[in-house]
């Protein structure tokens, strides 16, 4: 293999791709290693962690056939330091790969292609496949991706739920303390219901590149993959039911306020200092005779703490929630006011934008 | 005590005391506290590790003579999430501390302020001061500080040396592998010879903001003052002998050779990125027939890397150095062209700006 490609096209494919090599188990030594192949004068750097595999195309200025793999940290790392946009050559003699640009050399001990694992096909005529603005995307997964789980024995709760319901591509994530729903595509024909490991997700969301515009999601019986422009991110899906969740977000909370989203942002962090002892339980109330919402917190050893908004609420009543669940929720909603809603029956209490009905936060009450 | 300060300064205040608070060790509880103290209508703030002591002033709206101490870090918290510029009221009912500004309220247990560890009191009449301007002072302490130690087995390399020789005051540090000089002040007239804790001077860098612009220090037998402002930061000294540096300065390196700063902190990076399985040796080579300066690294495991710069030098020899101890010196100085200069005979590496002869780093060479 020889390969001469620009310096700042390289470092660029490189800084996407490497991540999934860094984070590689050491049980396998050659999952750190990215593989480098040139095929038909394309060429492709590919990481992979077994679950999913991340390619991207980098265009060349001249390639021989070939294909070789080395460490992914140490090239990114030199590739990083060269002088930008200067031409580097890459010549692979066996698994002793020369990088070479300029009167900058190196020779990287690395480990012949057929060592690496053999990458997941897969078969995109048997596939359902969705196009869709890049905004739209990210702003619906880092909506619903902050409720996902990290408890990984429950597998179906550690990912986003992708489900189609009346010709809507919805995406959902919960861990059983708060749940999170997304319209993600408001026609689309195919059924799907699929959960996609939250892990891919953050990995798709920290590819998008400034020049991407567009991502198409390909989804196959046990995978998917992203297309982000010259990526590929092909994942396996979690085998797993998730929960039946639209009839978790209640319907018929009677205690209703709108409130600006950075005030309340402001006023629970505010509660969440005082609330670190004791399980940061917050309390959130409303007075209807004095027209005020209040968020107040008690640490019995460090002290106490109440901060009101002024509000148009008709119902008083009074529930506790953990701050970060709540702060988690604000920092995700969008629109400068949000309705807070809530009922003293053991009901979630439910955050949405004010204006949009696309999105749904809820969050599970407190018994403390 | 009651208080009403303007919730900018008072953040701003915290900002700059409780980091020492912060750090306190939990032997002692109230260490992580700020006392607060009001008297004759000037509030001051202060935070100490028994070694130094952090005191700010901060301008009052209102206050009645009084002291408490709080935790300082949910203090700053606290109020550094009020809204800004809004007045604050502080009011202490023995140890109970009251903290509210509009809708806004906490009470906060705190501690009663005879508690508070002494304070050291600095007899100025009996010390030496200079002021110097503020940007100088940063500048000669950052490229010194580098090279102090972390070694607390050998208290008087901890420190940055402060010390007078034929008018002009010098600041140095050395880990015993390497060593930085710099002139701080060209003129002065007492003399004195002290060792100030690394940790101090980075507490003082920290602490300067944006409207110092100048310095004054205030040495005393056993301490230290800096006053920055409103701030005033005094410290122990560190007791103990610093070696005599100066003669560890080579005078007659003899090969020398001018570089770009920028470049050569890049080809000693991409060195270094192949000499981390090698205790971060790395060789710099000089080839006067070739006119080429050259850094290189071997890792058996990984790979070989070298790069060359075109230079004019007379002679040929070659060293080896640690990276990391390159790499820092390389980012303190200043010019856009360095000169390095060795000898083939064990003696350490001398690296200083082109035109400026104010500093001087050197570098012991490796025999690997």
């Amino acid at each position: 293999m020889k390969i001469t490609v620009s310096q700042d096209k390289l470092a660029k494919a490189l800084n996407i791709v490497s991540k999934v090599a860094m984070g590689a188990k050491a049980t396998l030594p050659i999952l750190s290693n990215v593989l480098i192949r040139a095929d038909d004068k394309k060429v492709s750097l590919t990481t992979t962690n077994l679950d999913m595999a991340v390619v991207n195309y980098v265009p060349v200025i001249d390639a021989e056939n070939g294909a070789v793999t080395v460490p992914a940290r140490l090239l990114a790392e030199f590739v990083g330091n060269l002088p930008r946009g200067e031409k580097i050559k890459i010549e692979a003699e066996g698994a002793k790969v020369k990088i070479s640009s300029g009167r900058y050399s190196s020779t990287i001990n690395g480990t012949l292609a057929d060592e690496f694992p053999e990458l997941p096909e897969l078969d995109e005529e048997k596939s359902v496949s969705y196009k869709m603005g890049i905004d739209e995307f990210k702003l619906g997964i880092s909506e619903v991706i902050v409720a996902a789980s990290g408890d990984t024995t429950r597998p179906a709760l550690t990912g986003v739920y992708f489900n189609t319901a009346d010709g809507v591509l919805y995406v959902a994530a919960t861990d059983g303390y708060r749940l999170a729903e997304r319209k993600l595509i408001n026609k689309v024909e195919d059924q799907i219901m699929v959960i996609v490991p939250a892990a891919t997700l953050q990995e798709v969301m920290r590819s998008i590149t400034d020049d991407i515009s567009e991502v198409e999601l390909v989804f196959e019986e046990n995978q998917v993959r992203f297309r982000l422009g010259e990526t590929e991110i092909t994942s396996k899906l979690i085998d797993g039911t998730f929960p039946d969740y639209r009839q978790l977000i209640p319907k018929d909370n009677d205690i209703q306020v709108t409130l600006d989203r950075s005030e309340l942002l402001r006023i629970t962090k505010m509660a969440a200092i005082f609330s670190r002892e004791s399980s940061r339980a917050i309390s959130c109330e409303t007075d209807a005779d004095k027209g005020i919402f209040s968020v107040s917190s008690i640490a019995n050893e460090v002290g106490e703490n109440k901060s009101e908004i002024e509000v148009a609420v008709d119902k008083s009543g009074v529930i506790k929630l953990d701050s970060r669940f709540l702060m988690d929720a604000l920092n995700v909603l969008e629109e400068d006011n949000i309705v807070f809603s809530f009922s003293e029956k053991v009901a979630p209490v439910v955050l949405t934008n004010e204006k949009s009905t696309d999105y749904t936060h809820i969050v599970m009450t407190l018994n403390v």
